[in-house]
Formats: C-alpha cells, structure tokens, sequence
C-alpha cells in the first residue's frame, strides 16, 4: 500500500497531539473507512493514465510503473516519440528483459534538434503505427506512449485519433501517455492524470543534467 | 534529453503554422539557447530531490530513477518508512540486483494501519537510523527515503536532524525524499522539487489500485 493510493483527504492533525489513545481512535476510524472504500472497488480494469505538466518525473514514474510489470511478471511495450538513436541508461537496462519488454525508440530528438517539421511528422507518424499495434495486443499488459503529447501538441498527430485507438485498447491494458501540454480532451478520457508540477529545478541553479536522475 | 529536462518555458505556439521556415528558424533560435544553457552547467553534483503532493507518481518516480542507476551500474540504497513485511512488486524486482540496490522495507504500514503511535515512532526512528548509515556512505550513487515525509509530518521525526544528515551526505551522493506533505524547510533545502498534482484518480470513479500500476 503506498502513499500515493490515499485519495482521500487527510484528517485536520494537530502536531502536539499527545494523547495516545485519541490517536488510536481517529486512526481507527480513518482504517475503516479507508477499508470500506478499497473493499468497494472494482478489481481489474485497464487504466488510462496520463503524466503531464512542465515539472520532472513524467517518463520516470511511467518507468516506474514499467519496474513493477516487470516484477509481476507482466509484458510491457513502450514507443517513444521523441527520444531516439541515442541509447539511455532506462532503454539499457530494459533491453536486458526482453521476454518482457519491447521498447522502440522511434523519435529524432526535439523539434528543436531536428529543425525539420515535415521529418518530424514523419517520425511521429511511424511512431504511431508501431503504437497502435501495441494498442491492440491483448497479450500486453501495459503500453507506455512516452512523451506522445508534445507530438500532439505540436499537431504531428491528431488528438481525435490517438484517442480512439487508446479508447479502442484491450479492456485489461493500460494505457500511460507522458509529456507536458497533455491535450484537454485526452485528460478528459483518462481515468488517472497526475500533473508533475516544477517547484524547484536545479537547471535553474545552474546544475545540469545528472546520470542517474535525468538519463 | 528528456521532456523533464526543458526547464524553459515554451514558445508561443501556433497550432495553425505551415510555414515551414518559420518553423525551422524557430527551432534553430530555441537550440542556440538551450544549448548554450546546458553548456554552462556544472556537471557532476548529487542533487537533493524532493517529491511531494497528493498526486499519484511520487515513489514511483524514485524507482524509475533506481532503474536508470542500475542502467548506469551504479549503487543505490532504499530505505522505506512506510511500507514493510508485505512485498511489493518492485521489491521483488530490485532485489534481484543485489550487487547493486540495497533496499530496506522498515514501516509497518500506515499509522491507521498500526493504530499505536509509540510502534511507529520506535519503527520510524529505526528507519533513519539505517538512512543515516547510507547517507554517510560515499559508495552509494543515491540514496531513496520512500514515503519519509508523512514520518516528518507526523513528528516521527525531527526536520532538523534530517535535514542536518541529507546536507551532512557525501557530495555525489543523490538523495531522493518522497511523501506528501513534505516540511517547507526541506524544500528549502532541496535542489528539485516536483509536487505530484491529482489531476484526476481513479479510485474516486469506483476503480481500485491494479497491479502493476499501483503495486
């Protein structure tokens, strides 16, 4: 059970609270509720989930969420719409679970690498095609579409048919789009949008990228 | 290069633009600034990294970040406040990379799990007396205290010691802390900062946590 599965609001807390015995009974209460609501809940069902917002840990929880397929033994695939020729130590080290993971780097950098709109389209077009195959699989557990909204944001792809295909997925696969400016009507077909919200960047500070965190 | 690493904020942008050179000029302009910007950063620094808010993404950015380091060959310890004897997928998954991740499951579950706050201070104190040990241990590439911060925000533990033992930590070192509610003066200290946002959770649409996305 981790921290992240509490949707619930928590409790006003009073830090000097030192009766432990009023601690014990609100702590209780919360359990029951807490229990009720998790008994409530449907089992399986495939989910579709977006990461977006301008602040780090997008593709980095949708890795994440990957580490734990792995460890249940479920298969994976990932597209990655922007990252591409140049290896990193996620692809690396995901390379090594090949019963498990497909990973396809199929983008040519930033738009602003490549400076070329129409070989943009190109590669983001390409991408899609191996993405919608992952999308109907029904042997994949999970299919990780990494930073496909900056490709749609730049209008390399159409919303309405990303949409579609995701809609269209096996009922027990999920789904994870990451990237900032996450299209309105796509947050509106989720079932989980987390915005990774930038309070500090170290970029900022003049600290650049670091092996391990960024790559 | 990753969507997280562009701390800029993003041109204007017209969804309706054709005119190719236009585009490539653009792209050209914004390459010359972002590459002069990574040029004039430092390189090697172990960041101080803190994820926070109620959103979903925040542990499990940490491990997508254990796994670029085991991309990289490079060690990690992981410390966990509040989860404990039950395994948890990506457990299970990193320790089968003993050479390389240490990890450490020391909570008894959340304080409306245990219902006695004598347990969990005693267990919390536990914990970071293990963390203690890792921040101070320069072979380790990063170091991940899962979920410290809901310990913090129950008085658990003092903010101040901890803070004094991740400023204290060796100059490489990443320390990633994670939880909601983390203390203000930890953010202070932070280098990256990221707050998880709900944006919309599924288990508030009747649909529980699913393998291999929440556990």
């Amino acid at each position: 059970m981790s921290d992240d599965q509490i949707p619930l609001a928590d409790p006003p807390f009073d830090a000097a609270e030192s009766d432990d015995a009023r601690h014990r009974e609100r702590m209780a209460k919360k359990k029951v509720v807490r229990d009720r609501m998790l008994a409530s809940k449907a089992t399986a069902k495939g989910l579709l989930v977006v990461h977006t917002g301008t602040g780090k840990g997008k593709s980095t929880a949708a890795f994440g969420m990957v580490l734990r397929c792995i460890g249940h033994g479920f298969p994976v695939a990932i597209v990655q719409f922007v990252k591409g020729a140049k290896t990193t130590a996620e692809r690396d080290f995901l390379e090594g679970f090949p019963d498990l993971v497909t990973i396809r780097a199929m983008g040519e950098g930033f738009t602003w690498e490549t400076q070329d709109r129409e070989r943009d389209i190109a590669s983001a077009r390409k991408a899609w095609e191996v993405a919608k195959g992952f999308l109907a699989d029904p042997t994949l557990h999970m299919v990780v579409l990494d930073e496909i909204n900056i490709v749609l944001r730049y209008g390399y792809l159409e919303v309405a048919e990303v949409i579609d295909a995701v809609t269209a997925r096996p009922a027990g696969q999920h789904a994870v789009l990451t990237g900032r400016n996450a299209p309105e009507a796509l947050i509106e077909a989720a079932d989980l949008v987390t915005e990774m919200k930038m309070i500090k960047h170290p970029f900022r500070a003049g600290i650049g990228p670091q092996p391990g965190v960024e790559f």
